[in-house]
């Protein structure tokens, strides 16, 4: 992530990976704080065997982008609505719209948690344990909502197709 | 992808693939018009071997997130700019804001060749031969450059840095 | 609605429902996180006698033009503002800017009284008491201007129209 | 609609409930430029016998909640992209944002196809022919895309699922 | 002013009005709660003597533009950012983009203050008095200024300009 | 206006005057590159007995708001799209969102036409034939809708309505 | 500055020179308040010796523009989000999108401190010791980042890179 | 720059330099696809004597705001609009919105004319003759502006203020 401020946001995609039972690393590389160490750690990370880089960032948000074009790995990159941001608009913008020959496969805004999910099921879809527990994770969505429904439903809020 | 319309843009993406000596599969797939063939499609993708699935569309693009809720498989998004559209900005949001537990790996507008390149970068994490080729396609866009500033030079632009 | 924690925003629209004396149901269907189960309440809801569906959902909001795809009644999209949306662009493109032969009946960002009053207005053109009393509604919105009017007059603001 | 410029526009909602069957009239009603006009218009509606009014118009577009404030029938908007509009963004909100009380049921931008396919999906509530015609209508759409399924795999685009 | 909730932000029209010695009428004209005494009030407004309509809304504000249609007098327009506006965008647009013919003084969000003075500047213009008020109203903006400077320099802000 | 490339769009305004009888002069008054030039212009229009002063400027457009603080007299504001413009934001924002004491009428984007009308109109509020005028002339917009229904009717496309 | 209100955000460009050693004056001028003195302020302000000045308004912004159409000078702009701003975008693009010949180096909403530093390493590509402190302030960030790694890992968040 | 094919674009700012005598090179540096030669060149720009960088870059525009954080000179950044650019937002932005502590001169949107312009003037700060000249560059402004008043005049568009 570009800055330790980013950890509130950055940290639910951590909580996901670890609960999915993935072995990650978590740390600051700025790229216009740290521009060299950015450098370093993107040109490196594959063959340190990383598999999957999330960089979280916010304004002109340039880490994801940056370390895309340093490294054939893929970059999940995660938008994050910083204090000054005109509506995270350009976090958006500034990771999402590379040019062609480097893309990052963008998220949601502030939605760490996604790019965490992503990761999964990028490994997931080469680790058959792990894409299991993808797709069990997304049935317990499912189940989730079956539980609201039933709550509903004791709430008075009745419905005819259950 | 979600029409045949878009073909004139996915098309970057099978290329590309094609290049990369990954092998694909190309269809339409609607949302909105064949619902239950996607849920079909998606359900099967992973046990049929895909390991990535690529889904372009535009408007209020459904593809993408709906191909994501039924598959564990990552899903790459390419939002695509629709004759009504209102600047891009409904299939871009519609790909990219997706709700919690649900990631859909999103680039930029049109940018079906950095879907392929995306698709590539996440097969080559677990296929060596495949992440050498990525890292030589981003080598080659490097090369590319150099020969272009060779030719700035040549037309009389001239630099003291090279 | 998408999510049992669209209910104080969809609320509304019950309870106008309520108000104009037609029945309705309300329950959670998650078009990311129950896809089969909205396939199967969309494509059962004219058999089982629905007249209208309204749809709430926030950031990319599949769950309106999803439904839509999958039943011939009228649908009305309610785009729902949530918390990491971009300031309710999301959620409004997403269930608006419907491709040509699905439409969706969209409301204002978060207006579900509005979807109740558009689903009796509906109705209300079929059932000659029902429309009475969305006409009886719109008269009452005037009277109750009329008395603010007065009310504004007695705190001092004059008006030589009245 | 609101002016004669928008028939290009419009002429799609008009073909399409032709193709289904259903009686219409197709006339100018101009917010600005015949306000008295679209009064009468619209208060003597319901009384003609309307069943659903659909009113496409541009710019700052006022004609549709306009109408909708006149009449207990539903209205559906379609907002035109006009020759000076700020991308469409001006129809768009002046029509979807209509406050409390007096809903219209917005399509997308230009979208008059679906304005018709709506309209006819309303009466098809209460109509049950023309409820299965539209019905049959997005079947066709099905269709449609299998002709082009084949198509693409004529072409040469192959795939396993089918 | 199309609903007493607009009040808060309008008074201040009515305040500058009573500064400036210019005598007005407030009251709650809905276009679309109370559409027949819009228009009442509209075709009215020239024959009772009325030189300038300022006229505040909010979301899909089609009042100013609405008057406008119906009186040759100048009518402002106040886009009043409303509790579900998209930002202030939508009164914006609806009251801002008006279609040939039937323009609407548009000022900035929320800035009644501003409507007032543009209807003091208006009358202004062809009666001396007020047009001096104006004059000098506009100057004293100038020495709340020249005090600020004095009050920055207290504070030991210097410059060597004055 | 702030630069003759403006004339295209800012003959409208002329064109209007000279139909509506009101004489009327048009320059080039540049706020970036003729800055004194449009101090002496503004500062003195009130004096050689202009009565509204119409100003039309593209992108970062300061003229209008310029012009506004240099003068008591009321200002209309034409935001023109010029080349490299944001889609004609930066021009409707600079002009618009003027700051509390220094209003411009805004009209539309591209508006010159109902710039003159609404000069027009506040001359017209004073001046009982130019207001006639006005009058007349929103009665002929009217009128040239209803030859357009006729004609509509002879097309083929009939209504009961009238 | 253009308001003695914008100097909670301005200070930081006050700051940050002071801590840089570089002597600056501070001040209000504001274009549409006291437009003459704006005048005087930036004709004199090369004569006087000033180097670069920096600019910061909100809203319809137009001090950065108007001061550097009146001087040779480079002129910073700082886009200030008002109480009534359209989410930041009128100021930025008030400051932004001038006109050519005129330019404004425009920094990001509220970037008062950036400003500053701006003006720092513009005056520093001529003051070598200026340049210098530019460069350790630039290293310091570097320096502070790193202080911020450990603390992660203090905290538990690990890494193999570092 | 960015690419070479951001020359035609580019091109405005080499223009003008050679204009008004100042030195300048001209190269390409991309962030994404010739990472490591912007950190070169960024890095050496100051030791190489360079005063001043002018950095153009389109779509998730990196380039300015990586070389800023490389380098103590002062960055100026033209966004271009690409291709498939989303209206020019994601080039402004990208360059506008940089984080504290690393600003960009960012200018209007494909300006790259005022770029060179506001080079100059950087430089003219501290080399009087090239200040001068930046002077006599803006006269020439208002002299052309002149002229074309005078042009009007002749096609008849006569004012009494000249």
């Amino acid at each position: 992530m570009g800055s330790d401020s980013d950890l509130p946001v950055m940290k639910a995609a951590a909580d996901v990976l670890k609960d999915l039972g993935i072995s990650f690393e978590l740390t600051v590389v700025s790229a216009h704080r740290t521009p060299m160490r950015m450098v370093q750690y993107a040109t490196k990370a594959r063959e340190r065997g990383l598999k999957v880089i999330i960089a979280g960032a916010g304004g002109a948000a340039h880490l994801p982008g940056m370390v895309a074009s340093l490294t054939p790995l893929p970059v999940i990159g995660v938008p994050i609505k910083s204090s000054n941001s005109i509506d995270g608009w350009d976090s958006v913008l500034s990771i999402l719209q590379m040019p062609n020959g480097i893309p990052v496969a963008t998220v949601a805004l502030n939605a760490a948690k996604n790019a965490g999910i992503l990761a999964a099921s990028i490994i997931g879809s080469f680790d058959e344990q792990i894409g299991n527990q993808v797709a069990v994770f997304k049935q317990k969505l499912e189940e989730e909502v079956l539980v609201k429904i039933e709550n509903l439903k004791k709430q008075g809020w009745d419905n005819k197709f259950d």
